[in-house]
């Protein structure tokens, strides 16, 4: 099940990117499950992961890594190889150390990844093998296969890709991603590999990639549940020719920003119609709050209320739940009477009630649509956050019952 | 659906109470739904209500008219008269007058309460014309009748009784709840009503009430969503003859504080059994925090978890979901090698990953069971918090896309 059609495009190739992708049988026999990605020599790495506190062994190797230079990304889907022990650590260094002997760099130049189910080691056996398989076939037009490489309970494959001239060079950013459940902020369950031609600093990569982030996969939840694999891994390979981005103010760094950002952004939102069981796609935006913090307080108690979330499978404006919601946010000393709450543009909630202006029937017509904003004004003040999320359906359960991650 | 069979055992009167339930047409034809319950002169009352910032009608004005002497409690089912605005306000006051008109006592001297259907104005003429059948029919013995005319989505009638003799005395407590759905600490979607035939002064009473839902209705979560209505009264009407009780001390106190538990922490259990879908009865102890705190984010991430619930409902022993959500409970510094997680007795997880000893025919044993106790050790502290919750299953689903609560 997912929400709407959006077939990922055609990404271009990103100079300095090439890509391969096998099916090594990890965990499901002729199905694409080993990504790796080669980074050329003079690039900048960049990468934001999960505050899981049980975080998974590939994760924890990523952070010794990084800076880097890194080299090479090595990605696998079926296997999380979280909760493993020490036994984790080292299969996660051994795949590293396979491809570095192959290329003739060093371990900490290779970054693993790994996504699917929870607990079990890695099948090393097959990893070892499709990694050379992997290595003699890469290519930088190979971004769709990539995508699909990575996917797990995923029904469809997630790219985005912008581009932007400056100084007469067009620069490109690209992005794939994977996640349909376990998704929440800080990270969802997800992976995400961006790719620039830009040629960026270090520092400056990693506060894009950080602010991005916040911004786009930061902002999404289908359950509430934050994995123990999140990663998103930023690269600049610097083959745009641009003088290299050293600050993070100027107009270049605002037009990568941009760049970056749209691309994330549409990875979040392929990502929560993807999700698991989902019937709708739901905008939560919260304005008039007095911190940012509250927005988002109250943003994420409407998205992730199972009562509200029901309601939508049902397509029934039950506002009720939504108002619950709301006033067990936690925000201190909210003034119901002051809070407004719509559905798209049709006013239900004002003065601590139903809004007089308020038809069933026209509530009911913005229920049946497969996107919906629910607008919510708490009247006390400048800020605004935005939060994207689904509906709970009977297939969330039924994926969920059946699949083991 | 509901786990277990747990009918409700035959309360014995409290003196100084009385009851009556009627069929007033609420909302649905010939169901109880209005019930009265009667208290002696002389006695002292005592209320605990949700912190949802959209409290209902009836909860405010509840707060307004405690501590009394309050001498009538009024509920109804079917509408919760929550986010009714002013109207909702004067239609809970015309209530509470109706009662006092009847019985000669000051309007403030009633309680007025409401469970059901959010943001929809009562149906006054019933209520009203419900209130004079009910004052007509009061008895002592009607506690199963008044159990089940405050049920919503409820499947059985939830009661619990205690006694324990002092002083050659015997002193019995009673209590009534409903609760389903919507049932999160802080509290539930719930209302109880506990008497006693005690003599407690008024302040001593608030106190034996907040340490005892403390323990009992703010320690179990159904689906995460904090109710507008949630209310709990404690009576204590003083017929039973002690020296009235004036200090949070001694033996008398200790042993009404013990009888006021267990009655409420059996009714706290009843509301999870009877559980909107329930098909398990999950037990989560966290021990070995540094601070209590810490081990109820833990317990209570493990308890919100949709992906650890529906994994409960598929009786599949998905151990590495309940490490995911212990891993993102927040807790500062956690280290995961001193984390264990055992199923029952059976251990599950150590040294951050599958315990050694570990079978999955042991862990699947467990799992096929109706109840279940998720054990888990911080090993960081002394801290020891447990609460109780049921998994989320197709019934949950249907129950609230069909529902509109």
């Amino acid at each position: 099940m997912a929400v709407g059609h959006f077939p990922m495009p055609v990404l271009p190739p990103i100079d300095g990117i090439r890509l391969a992708s096998v099916a090594a049988g990890i965990r499901y026999a002729d199905r694409k499950d080993l990504l790796i990605m080669e980074i050329a020599e003079g690039a900048t790495t960049a990468g934001v992961f999960t505050q899981n506190a049980f975080c998974a062994a590939p994760v924890a190797l990523c952070k010794r890594h990084l800076p880097g230079p890194i080299r090479y990304l090595l990605v696998n889907s079926g296997n999380a190889n979280a909760c493993t022990g020490e036994q984790g650590l080292a299969d996660a260094e051994a795949s590293c150390a396979k491809i570095a002997e192959l290329a003739g760099v060093a371990v900490e130049q290779v970054l693993p990844f790994s996504t699917g189910v929870i607990g079990e080691p890695l099948a090393m056996d097959k990893i070892l093998a499709g990694i050379p398989e992997a290595m003699g076939s890469l290519t930088a037009n190979s971004w769709t296969q990539a995508a699909e490489a990575i996917m797990t309970t995923d029904t469809r494959a997630k790219g985005a890709t912008q581009s932007f001239v400056w100084q007469g060079q067009t620069i490109t950013v690209n992005g794939i991603s994977k996640g349909s459940g376990m998704i929440n902020p800080n990270m969802a369950t997800m992976l995400a590999y961006i790719a620039t031609d830009a040629s960026v600093d270090e520092s400056v990569l990693q506060d894009l990639l950080k602010q991005s982030t916040e911004a786009s996969f930061n902002r999404i939840t289908v359950d509430g549940d934050t994995s123990t694999n999140d990663s998103c891994i930023l690269v600049a390979t610097g083959k745009a020719g641009n003088e290299l981005l050293k600050t993070t103010e100027g107009e270049l760094y605002s037009a990568l920003l941009e760049a970056i950002k749209t691309v994330q952004i549409d990875l979040a939102k392929a990502i929560v119609t993807d999700g698991e069981g989902a019937t709708k796609f739901i905008t939560v935006n919260v304005a008039g709050g007095a911190v940012p913090k509250e927005c988002l307080d109250v943003a994420y108690a409407v998205a992730h209320s199972p009562l509200v979330k029901t309601a939508f499978f049902a397509s029934d404006a039950n506002w009720g739940r939504i108002v619950a919601a709301i006033g067990y946010s936690g925000v201190d000393q909210l003034d119901d009477r002051l809070v407004t709450v719509a559905l798209n543009d049709v006013l239900i909630v004002e003065n601590g009630g139903r809004a007089s202006s308020y038809q069933e029937q026209a509530g009911q017509a913005v229920m049946d649509l497969e996107s919906i904003s629910i607008n919510i004004d708490l009247n006390r003040g400048d800020c605004f956050e935005r939060v994207w999320t689904t509906d709970l359906s009977h297939d969330y359960i039924t994926i969920n019952a059946e699949y083991r991650s």
